[in-house]
């Protein structure tokens, strides 16, 4: 354990959002998503397990860490329900009500036909899993900066 | 860059303090220090370099995250300079503030004659070395408990 960091973030995840830069991708997803085939193909070929965390516990404890990137109009976007693309599910409302209370501001979200995401998720830096149980709880949040001086 | 986390804090370093539990130690130590070879027979075998810092800036940025253990009466020690172990440099004073800076409180520092610290950091969890100039500038920390809910 360290002081200030929440509990859920283990040294493999740490290591994965202390490494990436501006404009990088992290995918956090479902129980269900493909996560070690598209893992594979990441930047860092990395998957990190977040067992026993579902989507909004898992966005919440990242966020206090990782700022969403204030130079693009959608730093954030959702895997859209196929067939469905408007379908604003219940997993979509609770991310981002995640990040607009972490970014205290209104944070605008996107969202990817199915196949498309599995593809822009294959370009992420690196795969977070859950185990939401809640289909189609999969996102992408592009890396922000941190303008304080640390 | 994370939020909130020391830009010194590197993706390495961050995950060595992050898996580190109560009890274990890090060594934290000068330029001078022969910090590869004692690595290589710690625990995680990993030394993490914070080239362009001292032992001051590290042990602030390092103990923003990292607790000391309140469970022992000496939490950190610091090497003895050879044949004068009483004698407190500059280099130990400032790590001492630091800590106690750090921690709020007084903290005690115990000292160890050189070849035994070497000993000792070969029992370590891991070695952090800074580019500190000032000689008799390593320390050994002992990780402590986050009480909070985090």
């Amino acid at each position: 354990m360290l002081k200030g960091i929440p509990a859920l973030i283990n040294a493999d995840l740490l290591y994965i959002l202390r490494s990436m830069g501006h404009g990088d991708v992290l995918a956090l997803v479902d129980r269900n998503f493909p996560a070690q085939s598209v893992a594979f193909d990441t930047a860092s070929g990395t998957l990190v397990h977040l067992d026993g965390a579902n989507i909004p516990q898992a966005a919440a404890a990242i966020l206090t860490l990782y700022p969403l990137d204030s130079f693009v109009e959608t730093p954030v976007f959702r895997m859209q329900v196929v067939g469905e693309p408007e379908t604003l599910l219940d997993v979509h409302e609770d991310f981002h009500a995640a990040c607009e209370a972490a970014e205290g501001a209104k944070v605008r979200m996107g969202s990817i036909e199915r196949h498309s995401f599995y593809d822009r998720a294959r370009q992420a830096f690196a795969v977070v899993q859950t185990t939401e149980d809640r289909p189609y709880g999969c996102f992408l949040l592009t890396k922000g900066v941190v303008f304080e001086p640390t």
